[in-house]
C-alpha cells in the first residue's frame, strides 16, 4: 500500500513549516498520499473542539502524520486542552522520541548524538487535577507498569537500532520511591532481560540536568518519564542549535506523529523567519522509525547537514523559510 | 544574644567540608556558639532514626544551622527518608535560596548572577504516594495558596535586597492549569501588589531550562515550585563551576539551615578531594539572609573570589580540602 501522511499544520508557524516538510517528503516518497486535517487553538475557536473526531480518524487511517504547532491561551479556557496532548492520548502515542545531535555551523558543540525517549501518556500529563480544599490543589502523577513496560520495549528496540553504548534511566526515586521506583524497576528489568545489563545506568533528574549541560557527549539513550523528558529534551536541544533544530516523533499503537518541538511562535508569523528544519528533521524520524526507511532518513539528514554546512547564515532573517526550503530540496535531488 | 550555629555534618564528605565552613564562620563571628547534632543515613543505622528529635530541638534553639550532606540507599528502606527532607519539613523551612554566580577561574562564563527561589515544603515533595491498584502508582503534587504566598513574600523581600531587574515565575501551567495556575497567580498577585509589576515575568519550565543553558545571563530572580527548583538549580550551578560551588539556604519559620547542594560523595571520602567551597558559600547566605550581616557575607565572598583568582588550580586533587581551607581563612584575616 502506498504511504499516507495525515497533515495537521495547527496554529501559527505550524502552517509555514509543515508545507516545507511535506514538500521534502514528497520528493523522497513520490507515491505519498496526503490527507489534510485540523487541530489546535484556531480550530477550537472555529469548531469548539481542538481535535475533531475526523482528525483522529484521519490519523488512524493514515498511520503516519505531521503536526505543526499549537497555540495555547495563557489562561485556562473551559473545554480547551492543548491539541497535541489530546492527540497523544487519544491515539495512544505512548512514546516520544527526541534526538539531539550536533549539526554543522548551528550547533555550539560537535560530537553530540543522543536520543531522549520520553513516556508520552501519563506522569503529570494524566490530566488529573483537583482541589483538595479551598486553596490547596492536587495534581496526580500517574506511573503504571504497563506504560513503563511499553516505554522499555521501545527503548530496547531503539537501543538495538543505534547500538547504544549507554542507556540512562532518569528518575527521582530518592524523593518519589513508589512512582519513580516502579518506573525505574520496570524499565531496568526489561532492558536487562533484553541483554542490556552492562549498558543500563541511572541518574537522578537533577543530576542528569546538570550533566546534560556539562557533559552532553557522555549520554547516548536517555529513558525517562513524561515531564522529566519534556524538560530535559528542551534543555538538551541547545546542543543541536536550539528549538529550531529539535524534531520529535510521537509513537505507539502502530501510529507515528512527527512534531517539531517548537511552538507556534505567533510573534514571527508571516515574517518568513520560521525555520522549517525541525519539521523537516521530524520527517526523517518518520522515515527511520515508522516507514523503516533508514536509507531515506539518512539521505534527508545528509541533505540537511550539507545545506547547513554550505549555505546556512545566522542573518537569514526574513529569508529563513525560503532559503532552508530551497536549500534542502535542492540537495535531496 | 550571641549567635549560635547548629552543626550537622551528616554523611560522607559532609563531615569533611562542614568543619572548614565552621572554622571560617568562627573567624567572622568570634562569639559564635556551636551546637553539634546528628542526622543522616549513618545516624539512621546507629539510632534507627535519620533525624533525632534532639537534632530538631537543637536547630530550633540555635535558629541557624549548617547541614553537610546525606547519603541515601539506592533502594527504599522501610522507615528511612532522606534526612534533609525531614529537616525541611519538620522545621518549616519553606523556602530554599540557591544563588548562582560567576567566580574567577572555575566558572565557564562571566557575568552570571542569578538566584533561584525554590518552594521547599510541598509540590512533589509532599511525601504522598500510594498504589491506585496493582501496577499503578500515584504521587500527589500538592500546591497550596499558603505555601505559594510564603514563597512570594520571601521573593519580594529578596527582590528588594538585590534590586531585581527581572523576576521569572517558572511553572507548567499549560499542562497543570490548576496547581501551576494557583502557584503562578498567587506569586504574581503578591509581587505585583508589592510594586514588582513591571519586573515579573513567567516561563514554562521546559523553556526556562533551555534558556538557563543558552542565555543564563538574562535571568535574575527565578521563583518556582519544589521539584522544578531542584532541577533548575542543579542545571544552573554549571555556570558557577558545578556542584562544588553551589550553596543553598533552607529558610522559613524564623530558622535558616545552610546546605551545600552537593551530595555525600562516598567515593572521595578520606581522599582530601572534597571541595569545601559550597559549604563555605552557604555560610555567606546565613550571614546575609539570617544574621543580616551583608558586610560579613561580602567579606567572605570576596575572600573566596580572591582565593579562586590567586590560588585555585584544577589539579589540586588530594590537596583540595586543605588548600581551599587555608586559602580562604588566610584571606578573611
Ligand atoms: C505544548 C506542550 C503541552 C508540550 C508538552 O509539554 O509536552 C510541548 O512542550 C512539547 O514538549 O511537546
Ligand atoms: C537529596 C535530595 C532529596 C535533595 C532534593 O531533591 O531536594 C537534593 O537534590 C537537593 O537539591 O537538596
Amino acid at each position: 500500500m502506498s504511504p499516507r501522511l495525515c497533515v495537521i499544520p495547527g496554529d501559527g508557524i505550524g502552517q509555514e513549516v509543515v508545507p516545507v516538510a511535506v514538500a521534502v517528503l514528497q520528493r523522497l516518497l513520490p507515491d505519498l498520499t496526503l490527507v489534510e486535517a485540523e487541530a489546535g487553538w484556531e480550530c477550537f475557536q472555529r469548531h469548539g473542539v481542538a481535535v475533531p473526531e475526523v482528525t483522529l480518524q484521519a490519523m488512524r487511517n493514515c498511520g503516519a502524520g505531521l503536526f505543526g504547532a499549537v497555540s495555547s491561551p495563557s489562561h485556562q479556557v473551559p473545554g480547551y486542552r492543548s491539541a497535541i496532548l489530546t492527540l497523544r492520548q487519544q491515539l495512544g502515542l505512548n512514546v516520544n522520541l527526541r534526538p539531539v545531535r550536533s549539526w554543522p555551523q548551528v550547533s555550539p558543540k560537535v560530537g553530540i548524538d543522543l536520543l531522549i525517549l520520553r513516556e508520552n501518556s501519563e506522569g503529570l500529563y494524566s490530566g488529573r487535577e483537583h482541589w483538595q480544599e479551598e486553596g490547596v490543589a492536587i495534581a496526580e502523577r500517574v506511573i503504571s507498569r504497563t506504560a513503563s513496560q511499553r516505554l522499555a520495549e521501545c527503548a530496547a528496540q531503539v537501543a538495538a537500532q543505534r547500538q547504544a553504548r549507554r542507556i540512562t534511566l532518569v528518575h527521582k526515586a530518592n524523593v518519589l520511591p513508589l512512582t519513580c521506583g516502579l518506573f525505574r524497576d520496570t524499565c531496568r528489568a526489561h532492558l536487562e532481560a533484553q541483554g542490556w545489563r552492562d549498558v543500563v545506568d541511572e541518574r537522578l533528574v537533577d543530576v542528569a540536568a546538570l550533566q546534560l549541560v556539562a557533559q552532553p557527549e557522555t549520554f547516548d539513550l536517555i529513558v525517562t518519564s513524561n515531564l522529566f523528558g519534556d524538560i530535559l529534551s528542551d534543555l538538551a536541544c541547545h546542543w543541536s542549535g536550539g528549538l529550531g533544530l529539535a524534531p520529535s516523533l510521537n509513537w505507539g499503537n502502530g501510529l507515528a506523529l512527527a512534531e517539531p518541538v517548537h511552538g507556534s511562535a505567533p510573534d514571527i508569523v508571516g515574517s518568513g523567519r520560521a525555520n522549517p528544519l525541525a519539521a523537516i528533521l521530524s520527517i526523517a524520524l518518520l522515515l527511520r522509525h515508522h516507514w523503516q526507511r533508514e536509507d531515506l532518513a539518512e539521505r534527508l539528514e545528509r541533505a540537511v547537514a550539507d545545506f547547513l554546512r554550505e549555505e546556512w547564515r545566522d542573518d537569514l532573517a526574513g529569508d529563513t523559510t525560503r532559503v532552508v526550503s530551497e536549500g534542502v530540496l535542492a540537495r535531496i535531488g
